[in-house]
């Protein structure tokens, strides 16, 4: 059996992160995967040569409009689209299509969230497709919708859930992550040219307004079972890819204490890795990988709980788990396509 | 009167940093600064050429070996030494000598401090080299010996020093600065390498370990008249000069009583620039500078305080500070020779 | 007496580094000069502050509209204006005013080449702003309206001028230039963007068809007196800043012979430094600075002259080469705020 | 049947690519592939994590001596050793065991060019691990010695072939390269260092003195059946990985001409792109793949072919030429395991 796929928002970053994988996959070298529909907004009728000069393979496919005509007929539709836009098309797809929304529009569960950093109407709520939440895999299992989280989020989530499920911290965490600047986009900007960003670091969003904050005290409450406010600060740095997020909150808890729960909490996980004592992640390490590198330990000196966390936010951060989440959808293996392996240095 | 110069450790980033600022300064052109002995340790015998390709008016130079009497017969003395290595240099100066340390041999006012970061014995505390700290300026007019300051610390007191000294956030601050690889110097390491940095970012001395905690928490903690607690983690990321702090404190204040107070603090400061409500600051936009660029505003949601703060740390955070701290020890105008314009984009 | 200046095309790149080296001339500090009417096309109405956050001084300075009107009554006026745009603003400010263009529009004597490579009417030739010609200072002395070379041809030319002028080479020569990306503007474009420049080198403008090339040919067939053929190909790596320039021609000369020549050459040129044997330049040791180095040798085995040359392609390239004529129209000294010293590491 | 696969110089970047590769290889994951010894010199007694932190499956591996005792017993032996090393280690290994050269030791055919470029003794020549080399692929087949090529003879010699084997260009060619720095491998050196590399460009080995000057010559003078001479200048560039090699030499024939001489050269080959007019190689575009990008073009102005090419230096350029050539001399299909898709942006 042919699984067809469909990728709309072919020629943004996500969309060719999620091609590049599926090229990758095993069964798309054993027939079982056949990628369909490539569709775009202003650059349909270019090739997939001019955005994604790497996709050598699909180099003169022709980007096609993202309608729900073209999208029709797969058995997977991936969506890349900017916020507030999936709803429409996904409506239009058959409940049976599995629909994997990279875009945020079906993350959120709280209506007032959605209104208070996005605006306008909430669309609704998806499965989150971060299979790593307890309880979440077996819902992913089942779902026919998916809503992939943003990148900021997994790697905030993952990094401090372990110990907010414990209750090891004080509900009020502390996030810096920095990022390569792939996270913003493909859209031309001048804050984001070459000679802007090399040489230099620069926060943004600073004070709590990023758009990702609401998504990451949302699983975090759920994890703490108690609100859990969240401050939260990006950073660009220059790099295409990747984020390193430093996490902390206040603990009374042990170092020892915290690497069990953290071993607890993870050990039977595939892409996540809590580093050894003495080792920390780098973004370098995972790049191009769906692998989770975390550290964590406890400052005692000034009471708080640090973990460390790096993911590819192109790849674990988005079309990793955006493939993650089919494999899971599809019965397949959840790892097949993805490698934990980083391509350093 | 013409004021002799001598810089031990000429090799190394602050050494050639404070050369490049001398080079530069307006009485080196008016033949009222004249540069003296140049030394180092494994590198004596070489010339600056084979250091610092840049500095060509100097290329031709050979390096001495930094002994006390190559030293003798200076009006100043910088010294860029490994730590625990510039006490015997700056006992064998006469007291009349300027002797400007860019280690940290001098900046702990504790000597339990120094005894559980960087062991041995202290050496003892000279002024401190960051003239913007309240009632400092005039103790660094009137030294012989002054003590520049870290980078990072520089950068972390100057962004939350007047919160803490209004007392309008908590005594436990968190900061995450993102720091270029020049602030590690210039021995060779394999994980410094270019192909090791370039495209990865990883955090260092996590968990509160790294040396300049205490020096962060010593001038913090004297701002606020009370214990001041720190959780300092530092980021490598792939640049070569620049620091960006981000510095978080709880705080139940308003963004305009914190930004009445960060102007009060700093309106008249030369090098300090708080910026407008909706600027934030870059890196790039200081390197080569001696400026200090600093947001500052609430996030009413999660009630924190975020200060963002960028220097260039070999300018404002080594040699800039050094030759700032000369020009007050000489009785010249402070600003003498330092920009606050960087080199951008 | 005061000195008024105005910069069109201020927003943009060559006029940031106009303004910055003008904020550091000592006849700035001395009140000699007066910076003026600062103008944009679609920026105006913005601040400085917006597009140059490192020009402090002159952050809230609004951008006027490039008008006529609003560019005269200055004794100096920088255009960094469009191709194709100098012309109607230059005819409409008096004769006596000194107008320095940074655009290609008066570079080019052969009005072929400029309908080859441009297109369109040519406007006309002017001095030519790289004072380091055989002959061309004094032209620059008596000189109101001046064209400053492309950041490409100035490394280009300087690098094989002596070797050609001594008629040791073939009048064929092959160039490839590595470059930082500001040379490309700030004009926001999808392949300039920092994901897609760092991490990635690519050569444009292949086959002799970059503008820059009939520049270069035009100037080394003069010094040769005879056409010299270029093969150009400009290539773009991860940086901000800097242009290295690889030259090569076949030659039966010796290094020593070669050698002599470049010494003979420049060896009363402030700013060309021709490094000693064994010494390479990196773009990294001129950044900021207006030095342009150079190694020149000789492949034996191949029997090719390689001269390699550095330059900012901001500084020396187009801002630098601009305040330089400036100083030499004004009868000031040629070298006045421009510095031989970079900002490294 | 399982394949036992040791690599000698484990720890180096030659070696962490092998082992990359290999982790991805579908006959890893089918159990066909058993990864065995893994050794280094001065490394010995570390773990994998500590050099390849990217290697998560062997994080824990020990690394061992480099002896002909430990590598003893494994099907194919992969060295990645100092130059001039490889010779002890492979005589003590059966003839039987496939040994893949990554050092010079047996690239080169003329003992003279070893004695000027490398000194000593000539070892040898073993079949040179390029398959593309026209002949050269059934060679491998039957190998159980192979020398893997230079990273810079790869593209060279690919980018440069067709157009000297049907001898429409003049046997000298000009060859500038720029290549990220994990090229010059791993060992701490200070003008490698991030703070030296990032942000400066600057060539090395000017004046046809780089080692890999004669492997390229080699090539090309058998492709064309006479002498070739090659003017060589590498330029170091702030990338990790990437060369990105602009190759030129004089030409009457058109643009068409050569474009037909290369599509017949390489319209087979699996891993060689030759980009359709007006696309150009960017080494982001295949980065961690084994693909060549090319482009090749006539500048008819100046009577020069320009070719352009761009490999992963790490990948094509070393470990996966080693792994190609592994799976041509087992038998296996000759890409399995190598991808053409690059991770980008």
């Amino acid at each position: 059996m042919t699984i067809r796929i469909a990728v709309a928002g072919a020629s943004g970053y996500a969309g060719g992160e999620i091609l590049r994988l599926l090229l990758g996959h095993p069964r798309y070298a054993a027939g079982e995967i056949e990628i369909g529909a490539l569709t775009a907004g202003g650059n349909a009728g270019t090739t997939v040569r001019a955005h994604h000069p790497h996709l050598l393979p699909l180099a003169d496919v022709v980007l096609a409009d993202t309608t729900p005509e073209v999208l029709a007929g797969h058995d997977v539709v991936f969506l890349g689209l900017p916020h507030g836009t999936s709803a429409v098309i996904a409506d239009a797809l058959p409940p049976t299509t599995i629909v994997i929304d990279c875009g945020a529009d079906f993350r959120l569960s709280d209506a007032q969230d959605w209104a208070d950093y996005y605006g306008g109407e909430h669309a609704g709520t998806w499965p989150y497709g971060l299979p790593e939440l307890p309880g979440n895999r077996d819902k992913l299992r089942d779902a026919s919708r998916i809503a992939v989280p943003g990148c900021y989020p997994t790697i905030s989530i993952l990094s401090l859930l372990p110990a907010l499920a414990a209750r090891v911290v004080e509900p009020h965490v502390t996030i810096v992550a920095v990022s390569g600047t792939s996270g913003a986009g493909r859209a031309p900007k001048a804050d984001l040219l070459a000679a802007e960003v090399i040489g230099s670091a620069r926060a943004y969003g600073v004070g709590g307004v990023h758009r990702h904050t609401p998504e990451i005290s949302q699983a975090l409450s759920a994890a703490a079972d108690e609100p859990v406010t969240v401050s939260f600060t990006p950073v660009l740095v220059p790099m295409a890819r990747g984020i390193l997020a430093t996490c902390t909150a206040r603990t009374s808890a042990t170092a020892a204490d915290v690497a069990a729960i953290y071993e607890k909490a993870y050990g039977d996980e595939t892409f996540i890795h809590v580093l050894p004592d003495g080792a920390l992640p780098t973004t370098g390490s995972v790049l191009g990988s769906n692998a989770v590198q975390l550290s964590v330990t406890v400052d005692e000196r000034s009471g708080t709980l640090v973990a460390v966390g790096a993911i590819d936010n192109l790849t674990k951060g988005t079309g990793g788990a955006a493939v993650q989440s089919m494999n899971l959808a599809l019965g397949w293996g959840e790892a097949e396509g993805l490698s934990v392996v980083g391509v350093a240095p």
